[in-house]
């Protein structure tokens, strides 16, 4: 075993962090294929970035999120929030009062737990179900929040979705709709409405789910609630701050509907691509991936390593070679050493999969070569 | 009088917005001279905005800002947030449970409305003072809270501030101090010692505040505190993101103790310059500014504008001759009209205060030219 520690985790991470500078400086950015999946966009201009220091820049560029962020969203006017979570924690502050209720409906359990613990935080009655038949909403009720699309990407049935939004306006209650990559997802690969559109009072999406924009929150809804909101987010500091809101206004911009279409087909054919050569990689919902113990099975050779030894020889060889980031090369200590080949964020969209195979293949067979080789591999992940 | 409504103040803003784009675009950002006081610096080189691209990037910022972040707060450990008010936001969560005591002392009353809206949150009693002999720890007080420099610039006493963490340490209660420009002011200016070498167990400070940073908080102290605190941090959205950190981490590098002791100077150096020829010239903390009534009282020819209208003619006028942008020209509707030079922010540091100060005499006497042409004044306001 060569990772033994969380102290050798930091060492490989270290070796990997310096190879990405290295690239970056000698060969540039383009020589960089990012497929963790986890990466926010940063896309700015140069007269964008000198703006940005001005007093002003903030201003211009939160008027050009008013355009973009509504025709995205809907709604009359939106917010940008530093997260998600951020965006609920407003929201739950300024519409719920303690020892009301708040129900919430969403295709698949589990929640996102922001929203029960914002509700604990008013000391507000939090009730969950992914079952249509068994939602209802109580007396004393002041939220109804849906989640268009859970982590996971189960998205929500449209037809439930406008009954639910029906059921909380015959009671005057307003409704959150948790749109984290629904906003994208439900709307451009399962043609539904955007939550305003299908009447919801409040919608937030993550800029940085299946778009190339940073991590933060947007909201969008009626200008009266939102300015409700807004007073709160200022409160307690929960906006997006103006590098995080240019970055949005680009990543909205850059958004394309095709391209995220285009990575749920794409994931399929890499499936099938790497499928003629090994038996142990899956889908996940926007690419493929092989665990450990997967990549363990796919190896005929003798060696010592264990499962994720050589899941991190394989990140590092697929890093060294070819600029392929994958979370086990970088990943800090105790993350999951799986290999993730995600295929919706910008560095994939313009990949060629049969080339990105090929390069999977080559640094597999180079993982085979070295593995026999302890001290051969001991150099790959530590570089010493 | 030319400015009447929230409207005609929008179409001015939108006239002197596109003067600061022109000026960027043809001359570059050298040429535009931010003395509002209220930018802050995004400071960041290309390779450094290629990194922030990648998942591994915000890695690499953090790591970078526990080094520099230490060495200018003290303490074990720092973690970067969204603003100051998101920090004592999260302090306040983890550290102060309903119904316990957050006792406050600061130079000058009125507080920073964050610390007792957080506590309001929790269900907490909140009590404040600016008179040391009336400060006092109650039982049941979960945190005392320190601010260093108040938003006006009151600096506090160091033997009161010792001595307060002491009584707080005697009772084992946490002290937070608020040091939003204090970490600064107070070390840089004040001879004073950090907050946390004065044995504070949390202290915040502004990383817009006095130096080349990004609006965003920075929070420092003991390793365990700080942990506890970054799971709410986490949890509510309430951290700073990946290209605030890298502001933050290049605006703490480049803080200049000598340029902030200088603007500390060098405003009653710019203020006499002024005081030669006009009388209605103040000193700021740092800077100077003329109230639109103050600039009235200057002029002695005759014609129809408003106080604020002659204060808009006269920042546009400014902004186009000189690049130098002031408040009036670029505020939101219902910003004060009240012309302010801040000499403590990037754009000042190197300026000549003799040539600025005869930038100001002749835009004041083009002022004294076009104001009795009421469409020449229109012109130059709305640009048509």
């Amino acid at each position: 075993m060569i990772i033994k520690d969380s102290l050798d985790e930091v060492k490989k991470r270290e070796n990997a962090l310096s190879i990405i500078k290295d690239i970056v400086e000698n060969n540039g950015r383009e020589s960089l294929f990012d497929l963790t999946g986890l990466s926010g966009g940063f896309i700015a201009t140069p007269s964008e970035l000198s703006l940005l220091e001005t007093y002003v820049g903030p201003a211009i560029f939160e008027d050009a999120l008013q355009e973009v962020g509504i025709a995205h969203m809907g709604g009359e006017k939106v917010i940008p929030l530093n997260r998600t979570s951020s965006g609920i924690l407003a929201t739950i502050l300024t519409l719920v009062k303690k020892d009301t209720n708040v129900v919430h409906y969403l295709a698949q359990l589990p929640a996102h737990p922001s929203i029960p613990r914002s509700c604990s935080l008013v000391g507000a009655n939090y009730f969950e179900t992914d079952v249509f038949e068994e939602f209802s909403i109580p007396e004393n009720t002041s939220l109804v929040v849906i989640t268009g699309s859970t982590m996971d990407h189960k998205v929500i049935d449209e037809e439930e979705f406008k009954k639910i939004i029906e059921m909380a306006h015959e009671k005057d209650i307003p409704v959150m709709v948790d749109d984290a990559s629904g906003a994208r997802l439900r709307t451009v690969v399962f043609n539904q409405a955007r939550a305003c559109d299908l009447g919801a009072d409040i919608a937030i999406t993550s800029t940085d789910k299946l778009m190339p924009g940073p991590r933060g929150g947007l909201m969008a809804g009626q200008a009266d609630l939102i300015n409700s909101i807004k007073v709160k987010v200022n409160q307690f500091g929960l906006e997006a701050q103006p590098p995080a809101v240019l970055a949005m206004v680009n990543g909205i911009k850059n958004f394309n509907a095709d391209n995220l279409v285009n990575s749920f087909e794409r994931k399929d054919e890499l499936f099938n691509l790497l499928n003629q050569k090994f038996e142990n990689f899956q889908k996940t919902p926007t690419g493929v991936m092989i665990t450990p113990e997967g990549l363990a099975l796919e190896i005929n050779v003798s060696h010592n390593l264990s499962d994720n030894d050589l899941a991190f020889v394989f990140s590092l060889i697929l890093l060294k070679n070819y600029g392929i980031i994958t979370i086990p090369a970088v990943g800090m200590p105790g993350a999951s050493a799986t290999l993730r080949f995600d295929l919706s964020t910008q560095d994939a969209f313009n990949l060629n999969l049969k080339d990105l195979s090929l390069k999977i293949e080559s640094s597999f067979e180079e993982l085979l070569e070295v593995i026999p080789n302890e001290d051969e591999c001991k150099k790959i992940i530590f570089n010493f």
